[in-house]
């Protein structure tokens, strides 16, 4: 693990483990219980005081789901959001036309109560795929918005969570012309979680002052490396979306390739965007244990992510991590039908950091002390290929009876 | 399901499910214990009192395992098979040079207690990756090779499997000239399957007249819409065969594409190899239920393909259909990520034969009725995705904490 994680100890920002997407400067968000949840809270909002650059990513599912679609051709008249608003347990997806008015009716509620245009709503929904939005609910939600009296970011993490056990946000300050720029992100899994995004949101907020074509840029590349990068269960939902917003209320030079600071805020957006993707990980569903897998020497970067993340995608590998059994077989397996252009002659395998696989041949290995690297919760897995130079590291979770339990009556 | 099954009850073979590869003219096979199992039958063989023309799929595993490498080369030599020796407990593979070398000394030892020469003896093992066999067991067991005295069949068929329930194997009794031509088949699953071969040994027996390169023909084809149409956990071995013999036993013209009677025997082959293969998809680790997935209206037959397999693979819609629970989007999700050629607006999806999604849009059902149909064992999905001519059936299982269970402590 210690070599996955030098890039974010080697940087030079601040960390903030209690931030989230209301950290910088003239952004508040909120949630609340409308109803759709049982008890708890199921509608959530992050409000800028001034008007924001914005870039967003979308699902790769065919069936994107109403919100998305209404997002999407949002931010694409301005290139900007003011505010975005967010339900759970209910996905609004496979609704056809009703969806998208009902998309619509709690974007525009939502504009008339901040008093901005429809286009500078953001919308996200998550939860049961199939069923229409109580508008009821929404309406009352959205009525109530920048209402609360306390604990508006905390309510904004917990509202936009479904079966996630503990909300999903960080923080970092990082320098930019001598000025004290904060990015904060909130995010959710926790099933469907498969590279090209799955069921999960993630919203990333900043004071930065930089226009939505470079805003784009950089979230592409992070979510690259983060979000798309982790796997629960092989699932890629209709309603994944990250959206970015940056306000500009810090006072420095626009931010762009050219500025001196550039991969400094790189840097940060990715970091921010990785801690929350391995969060999700972590907590994926009935996960008991966050399984790293580095990839090294694959043909290239495109081929180093198939085999990292057919690795953590492999059921047999989840399980036999899940019953603490060094069955790197499985491994083996996963890596071989995962390309073509991998050469078992060159490949070496470390499970939790015992050697296990050497040219492609197993090695035997001290089974007591396997036994016990296997009882933590951080499982590493790492494999050499071949000779090339593409690298990737992805993220998953074990495949325990509660992913079974939790998903064999999720609906109803 | 009535449709699915057509092509089968149209067709005018008749049908012996006691049958298995021994039931064409001149084919003999056995099992026994050799120690490799704790109890269990572990060893077996199939042999031809003539040579019979061979033909052999492979996995894609880019990790082969020895035998697989051993038998292709073997068959190459003279595209003749005359026996096949398998063991199950332990796959040999990622074993190097010397699992080569045991592979070889599995085939001469078999070869020379039946007096044949070593390339005429196909090598197949199943079970852990990464362990060397104890050749003293396999030493054993070639040197037991004909020597049962009951049940030769029916010990075959139990000791090619590993976490399998129950054994599967089939024959088909199919007119060719006026003659009775027999296809029988025996194969083993049961995790690690997924398209593209698995875990999954298959092998298939004919008194048929053909020449090696049309048996590979029609091997191929069959194994396309049966074997490779099947998934219990996504998962795909380093050690999946399917080996085909025809011996000429029976006295009729060559068969070809200008036989009358080709596409006779070619359907009879299609059977054999469905059967097996829907058997294995029933008898997936920890399977309560088999799941057919048939998609029409597809671009082409690859991508009707594609996404009937993304539907049974899906975890979250196995793990609903174990809840019994009509968890009906997770299926949309799983068509809307597997090809990016689905037309969401020409979308129609029914779950147990009721209609659930109605051009991209849900519609609402009768509850207590689909509880009942999900209550059964055998749960048909069926999904049009477009306008096109491509259709396709694929084959699961529902996703247990049994899977969980068998596959945390495989290995130990």
């Amino acid at each position: 693990m210690q070599d996955i994680q030098k890039v974010d100890e080697e940087s030079k920002f601040k960390i903030d483990q209690s931030g989230d997407v209301s950290s910088p400067l003239g952004f508040i968000s909120g949630g609340l219980h409308t109803g759709l949840r049982k008890s708890k809270h199921d509608f959530g909002w992050i409000y800028s005081t001034t008007e924001a650059q914005a870039a967003g990513v979308y699902t790769l599912n065919r069936f994107k789901a109403a919100p998305l679609k209404l997002t999407q051709d949002s931010i694409a008249v301005n290139n900007t959001l003011q505010a975005i608003v967010v339900n759970s347990a209910i996905a609004n997806a496979c609704t056809g036309e009703q969806g998208i008015k009902d998309a619509q009716d709690m974007q525009s509620w939502v504009a008339q109560k901040l008093n901005i245009v429809n286009n500078n709503v953001g919308v996200a929904s998550t939860g049961v795929i199939g069923d229409f939005l109580p508008m009821d609910k929404i309406q009352y939600g959205a009525e109530h918005v920048l209402e609360e009296q306390y604990n508006y970011g905390e309510n904004f993490n917990k509202a936009i969570l479904t079966t996630d056990l503990f909300p999903k946000h960080v923080a970092v300050e990082v320098d930019i012309d001598g000025q004290k720029v904060t990015i904060g992100g909130t995010a959710k899994g926790s099933g469907m979680i498969h590279p090209n995004m799955a069921t999960m949101l993630g919203f990333i907020t900043t004071d930065a002052n930089i226009a939505s074509s470079k805003l784009q840029q950089v979230l592409k590349s992070a979510v690259d490396s983060s979000f798309n990068m982790i796997t629960v269960d092989g699932d890629c939902s209709t309603n994944d979306m990250v959206l970015f917003m940056a306000n500009g209320q810090v006072n420095h030079n626009e931010l762009d390739e050219k500025h001196p600071n550039w991969q400094a805020f790189v840097a940060a957006v990715k970091y921010v965007c990785n801690t929350l993707a391995k969060s999700i990980a972590k907590d994926g569903e009935g996960a008991t244990k966050l399984v790293t897998s580095k990839v090294t020497g694959a043909e290239n970067i495109e081929e180093a992510r198939k085999i990292a993340k057919s690795i953590v995608s492999s059921n047999l590998v989840k399980t036999a991590i899940h019953g603490e059994d060094a069955n790197f077989g499985r491994i083996v397996a996963a890596i071989g039908y995962a390309s073509e252009l991998v050469d078992p002659n060159e490949t070496f395998v470390t499970l939790c950091g015992l050697p296990v696989v050497d040219k492609g041949v197993f090695l035997s290995f001290d089974e007591e002390e396997m036994k016990k690297r296997l009882s933590e919760d951080n499982i590493a897995i790492s494999a050499q290929v071949g000779k090339g130079e593409g690298q990737a590291v992805a993220y998953g979770c074990d495949l325990s009876y509660d992913y079974v339990r939790i998903n064999a009556s999720y609906r109803t």
